[in-house]
């Protein structure tokens, strides 16, 4: 088996595809680079950017492919979307288990703007009850927030139900796919979504420094620009330009970052999502039949059928630092012990203090991988 | 000769370091990316970040590695220093030649903070009288924000001059370097830079998608959290945490663009940059010798020994776009025309009207080339 063992694929997917690594290096030794808008083009990069645009507006069923903003993350498209819609005194409903690129950004909005925040709360193991919706909108709510799955607790959220229930009330609904976009079928139509943040590095399978944001109907005109600069259009303007996607890309793009997207998603729509799903469900939940037993607690609804490839634990008598550290020491296994940039998915599971080792799974974990990582678990758990 | 001919380094350095190029590949092809400070690491990743603050930090002669902040390129510096420092009310200098990635920020907290901006006046080639600043003080002026030469003009400001003026009334200098690093030296205390934020696509040789903001002694404190989210520690907090450099950088690193970074200024390193500089300077000087006497008007002071290798130029008969089209359709050169983003450097020039050619070179630029794009101009403007 390689070493080390890569279970972290949830803060990164670790080996990308043959396909696209071949396309990089391509790239890099043809010097082709050139500064798409900012030059003469009879060169590619406006070729790929385009071709790039149109590979996700296809994936996630996008309206149009300049309705595609490519950023350096989804940090930064969230940040983007949140402070270009809300204004002081808006109200804003979000969940109980996202990622510090949601809470920390709304924090800021609340101290700064004093935009008004919900936290819809989740069960235990990370579930959330669409009712909750109705009786949280107020007057004022003006957008809904939320994750398609916790980076925690692996659970997918309802966001169908929670984006119809929103829309009715003309509210503006964004959903972070960072942990779902390459393993879940995303249609921004069937589920209601207005604006879609995505990164490019987790299952999507580019590289790192590249994510985005896509944007539905009726809605670019909604979100002020909050980053402002070059886009080499409209040079005349000291204002941002109004059209897409210069509206919302100014400076200059990660453009091998870009050409790995294109490339990787080309890959899994090749592969198919329902064979990628199918092969990490079956991953998940064998490591879970295999902890059931262990002395630990695990976290999150232990289904593998309502989860992304995620399964976070805690032990009694072990910290959680410390376990990680010598699954890697001892087994060359690399996990992700902590908080996860989740405190409230902690605090809902009641795990705010001991943090939780987090394992999680990719379309290039094997079977014999998970088998390795519970016999390595056993081991250590019972030194 | 190789073909199309490059001549927009301004916008761009096109072909990599071979060093670069091939360190890229390898890393690439182990396929052994982590998200640094977001899994146990026995892997590289934090070792080549480390790596790359501290190259970075030594090239600019910067206080600590721990103030070389990454972003995903100098708009997103200059929007998250400015906006970090500027409050409702203050005052800002900054000059008439700058990007808009100074003027779209500027712009913007012009309208939505009530920030009040003074543009120092340049003369007709670009260059800058630095007594200026002493009249242009306020009370309430905070900072002064200029770039170090002008991407249209090619006149390189006096810093030194103007930020020593600067900083005997306290006010904070930020240095825009992207069209002079990795050509110029910068050594932040000699120039009494504050903040210097700069790009690595242009002469520093890396790829696009990665730049960034270098902190001086003392201002990390006056610089407020703007961009916020996950950053892999203090994860319990819902505010920004306070220690450098993750207090600037959440979400994911463009971990590739920062390694071709600590690898392209390495490679700068032992090139040296007198000799690059040497290298720019004769090109510049051959191609302004070699278009005096056509029929054009050259924008810029026309001194290479005072200027960045960035020659613009426009025909009295030709219009700009047609000029710059017809020497790639029928030579195959790349330039750039237009505004180059630049609009009040236009306004300066003359040229806001006609926009311009503009000719930019860089290491790889040869002679050969230069005397290849002089003739070529020469046919098209005889036409």
């Amino acid at each position: 088996m390689k070493q080390p063992v890569y279970l972290n694929y949830a803060a990164t997917s670790n080996q990308k595809f043959d396909t696209t690594i071949d396309e990089l290096c391509a790239y890099l030794k043809e010097n082709n680079s050139t500064n798409t808008n900012r030059s003469i083009n009879t060169l590619g990069d406006l070729g790929s950017l385009f071709d790039a645009r149109q590979v996700l507006a296809d994936f996630f069923h996008a309206p149009d492919p300049a309705h595609v903003i490519f950023t350096s993350n989804a940090t930064m498209a969230l940040n983007m979307v949140l402070h270009g819609l809300l204004k002081p005194g808006d109200h804003v409903l979000t969940t109980m288990v996202e990622h510090n690129a949601v809470t920390r950004p709304l924090q800021l909005l609340e101290t700064e703007r004093n935009v008004v925040v919900t936290h819809l709360v989740c069960a235990k193991d990370g579930s959330l009850d669409p009712e909750q919706i109705e009786t949280a909108i107020r007057g004022e709510t003006k957008v809904l927030v939320m994750t398609h799955a916790s980076n925690v607790l692996g659970t997918i959220l309802p966001v169908k139900e929670c984006f119809e229930k929103a829309k009715k009330h003309g509210i503006i609904t964004i959903l972070d796919s960072a942990q779902t976009a390459g393993i879940l079928p995303i249609n921004m139509e069937e589920l209601s979504i207005d604006i879609l943040t995505f990164t490019g590095h987790k299952s999507l399978m580019g590289l790192s420094g590249i994510g985005g944001f896509v944007l539905g109907k009726n809605i670019e005109k909604k979100i002020d620009p909050w980053l402002t600069g070059g886009t080499g259009s409209a040079s005349h303007l000291l204002t941002q330009p109004d059209f897409l996607p210069d509206k919302f890309e100014p400076g200059t793009l990660n453009m091998l970052g870009i050409i790995s997207l294109k490339s990787a998603v080309t890959e899994i729509q090749r592969l198919g999502l329902e064979q990628i799903l199918m092969h990490e469900r079956m991953l998940t939940k064998r490591f879970l039949d295999g902890v059931k037993g262990m002395p630990i607690e695990i976290l999150g609804c232990q289904d593998a059928e309502r989860s992304v490839p995620v399964v976070s634990l805690v032990s009694p008598k072990i910290d959680s630092g410390e376990l990680a550290q010598r699954l890697a020491d001892a087994f060359q296994i690399i996990t992700r012990s902590g908080l996860h940039c989740a405190p409230l998915a902690h605090e809902t599971a009641g795990t705010i203090k001991t943090g939780a080792v987090r394992f999680s799974f990719g379309w290039q974990t094997t079977t014999a991988e998970i088998d390795y990582a519970l016999s390595a678990l056993e081991s250590v758990l019972s030194q």
